[in-house]
């Protein structure tokens, strides 16, 4: 099933404490959950694995949690298209924080193991994507075989059906398995980056390195319009960190676009830009303005000259002397 | 001398009467004054002429003068560059009204004369590229001779230095002088764009089909920049009418720009494209929304999708609705 | 096993007979077989199934196969990483035809089962996502298990390990299966765009109207260069058709493009805005220029004026004169 | 008259002796001749003043001349539109070289005579822009009378018609006067523009700082044309230096465009974009590529990335590898 929390019923009803409560894309002893760990406060919060993304994301609406972590982008594999159409569609919701987490793999067996012995792996599939060249190299013969997440594929090795599963090596406990190799990963930087999602309220303050999430569809046969949506923030001077084109449903060749922007909604160039895009698409959805994750305010490279609030607020006051004929 | 009023000191003290009084360039008889007396209220207003566009101007800037009519643009010789230069330097000025006036000469002469007892000519140098084939045609062996005004050129003839001068027919009555060909101009729709300047207040309400003009400097060893400043306008929709270079006086290759754009600074896309020239421009000088006298607002073609006022406000809805987290 | 054709061994031999061979990505049952039997050719082409498109891609790059039909895009779920992601790297390819198949999906089962009795359902997880509403309503309790590819899981359910697969309805012949329910699906208009893919040789001639696929690397923290690729475009006339970001495998935050043009690369306007890009990027590598499946000749929008190879012919025979000072 | 040269019919017989003659704009003493004595080939050229910018280029149309050196654009007062609409119209001609020339003034007088003298003085009316300032300070009485040509006010003083002239120094010994005070300039860095025009040929080779001048006409009303134009050139890396707005005579609000861009014809980015305005426009003219005179190659700044000629030739190379499948 789709949807619903892993391991039953026990799980599912709603609390007075979804308040405390954050659901993650499980099972236990997956990477999204190491990432949820990341965040200072879910120390003191319940985490609630769940069986998939729209799951988790389902917990939040029907607001039995009052957050959700959820994996939105992976350096390898590229965005997860499960997330960004969850984002795009439904109740609205709303993202807070990105976690980014490297990734690289351990090879869990069933204790006693050896390279030798292992005819079988499993893991989810993205993972295939990041331990393909390994495999090739160190087990060229052995089968691959899919699991529904790579703490599944763990299990599966617990239990006796596969030889070997791939998974962060904080599984190994979870499962009673052993690390057998560590530190695979075909990729050098893997990273996957999470996103922690709740009910829309009002963005967390600019800390100066910012970050803008938003979904545009641009209206059918407009070939021309993708060039207009970047003109709206490169005017601005608001650069853009990523732009992914995804199906509307309606037919090949209909897109909607998921854009992540430098800067922050109180961004006095941030919000024009929102507003040009409102005015320029028939429907986009803001998914929040939230702390980068890679980068530290200090880091950043300097605004371009006229694009700073300061300059905002005084071409503002410019214009207003202007209409009042006071100059 | 560059600056007064025509006919000496008499007409130079400071009136308190000012409101009363448009200053037009002079002298009597010109174009000019045949553009100011299209106004309706011109009527009623002392008509002053000075002896220059710089004198027009001046004599508003030092309050004796409600207002001034100058002549902005040719349809033959193109801008008139001391409007211009006079607007975007010294003590701030705004248009409030454009006048065109349709511009076909008359050849005016002594009562008696004949084409063929021409040898001289004369008007000013402005109209000798309006009547240039017409003469090589007419007039082929007669001499040219530069006067500073059109009516000027007419009383010369008067005076009997000259024997025939290219002015407005209405400028016979004035010198004398009998008009002996009429309608005479190289070029078909031959206009000339008169501007009412004032000192600045509130621009009057948009009319739908409006102008608004600014003067901006881009700074120093900015060749991107022209291209920067027009997509300011073009990101919102805003049409120019017309961008002219002029020099700034800081050596060749340094050019501040005379901008016409279509609409108001009241309606929302002006104002934040607008805003757009102030941020990035270390000067621009806001010259007044007025009436465009070239078209009537049920002739415009219609604003491109996303530009409405309507759809600004609605935009700037959303936001709020973004910021606040209520959506 | 990731790479290698379904069945072993005895078909991976490098064949005197490969110009004839046409892999495709298998099992036989396929959407991508459908897709593959609409091309006339395929009639008398040996069709190879193979196990993945990594398996089929590489079959032609070893000279085992002619071509091999490939998915590169569906309506529902989007693009096909793993194809763009194959295309891009290694020894290249060049796409040469492309097909439309629209997909629905049939339920099958062993003959006699009934829809009460489905307890376990499979199918490969992009099938999931199409059946999805369809699921919730008809089985909501039954469980989801992920099938290496719709045909393999038809193969599961005839084996008794599922009760039922969702595939296209072709497949229940092939498999010993029944359509307990046909056409289902839940988005209107599914579609998938399969490509048939070759090693590097003159494009056929263009036909009025084509499409142009390249993939382009713009080189690592370069904001702006996605604003700029799509001018190479624009200004040029050249419409896009879609446009794809892809993680380069260097961490996150830092893409290549695949994007769909119109147009054919003999068509002038094409070939600049093509050599704009190679200038431009740093990696930029090109896929073929192949007829589009979606629309005739006739049908297509107007060009833009001043970008038909008529008018760039022309420009350059005036760049010509110029050149020479023969004008 | 408005054609032929100064002093009558002597000097206008078509001359075998044509290459050996450059017309320029008269009388003597101006700094037109000023400029062209800059030019090494000058010492070896018939030098004819001509009695007008539209006389000295057609002497050269009509063969008379092989050459006229003529002002383009003021560094305080603008372009000279005369030259420019006489470039744009007519019998095509072109630019082989450029001349600057610093502009300080004389106050030229009758030896004796003292400032206190002076009541009337005369000059070129552009010349009044630039010591407007000098005479508020120090003349403030004296009256202003126009002169068709700095020297021509200088032969008026000579003959006694006015008191003092401004010109340049190196006008005083032709008209036996005495400069009063030199070096009089109200701006800093007043510099005037001279171009030597001939008739169309192969332009001279690239220098590595060279301009290339054209003027084009957009059509009827096509408000974002403008930005068009801009972009055929910013995509390709060419910086423009000068944009100059002229009307076309049909009307107010119509226009062409005379642009200066950095580079020459010659030079692969340069072509492109030419052949993108001859694209653009249904009216575009070239009026050559010629050695820049205000800086040298090793001053400039380098291209942007990916628009040297290198550049251009790989990616053609690399276009037509594409096109025949080799890669």
């Amino acid at each position: 099933m789709v949807t619903g929390p892993v391991g039953g019923r026990r799980e599912t009803r709603v609390s007075d404490m979804s308040a405390t409560r954050y659901a993650y894309l499980g099972p236990e002893g997956t990477f999204t959950e190491a990432a949820l760990r990341q965040l200072p406060e879910a120390a003191t919060r319940e985490l609630a694995p769940m069986v998939s993304v729209p799951a988790a994301l389902d917990a939040v609406r029907a607001g039995q949690a009052a957050a959700a972590l959820v994996p939105i982008e992976n350096s390898v594999e590229g965005g997860i298209t499960t997330t960004l159409d969850e984002l795009a569609a439904g109740q609205p919701l709303m993202i807070y924080r990105e976690v980014l987490l490297s990734i690289s793999f351990a090879l869990l067996v069933r204790p006693g193991t050896q390279l030798g012995d292992i005819k079988t792996v499993t893991a989810h599939p993205a993972a295939q994507a990041q331990v393909r060249n390994w495999l090739a190299a160190h087990l060229p013969e052995a089968q691959w075989e899919s699991a529904a997440s790579n703490a599944d594929g763990a299990r599966l090795v617990q239990e006796g059906r596969y030889d070997a599963a791939f998974a962060g090596e904080f599984a190994a406990a979870t499962y009673g398995l052993e690390p057998l190799v560590t530190e695979i990963h075909d990729a050098e930087n893997a990273q996957t980056r999470f996103i922690l999602v709740g009910r829309p309220a009002r963005p967390s303050a600019p800390t100066g390195a910012d970050k803008t999430s938003v979904v545009v569809w641009l209206g059918p046969d407009r070939p021309g319009a993708l060039l207009e949506l970047l003109q709206e923030f490169a005017v601005r001077g608001v650069n853009l960190m990523l732009i992914q084109s995804r199906p509307t449903g309606a037919g090949i060749g209909n897109y909607w676009f998921a854009v992540d922007a430098e800067g922050h909604i109180a961004d006095r160039r941030v919000a024009e830009a929102l507003m040009g895009l409102k005015r320029l698409s028939p429907d986009v959805r803001f998914l929040g303005s939230y702390p980068r994750a890679d980068v530290r305010p200090e880091d950043l490279a300097p605004l371009r000259p006229g694009t700073s609030d300061e300059e905002y607020v005084s071409a503002a006051d410019w214009l207003n002397r202007c209409q009042d004929g006071r100059f």
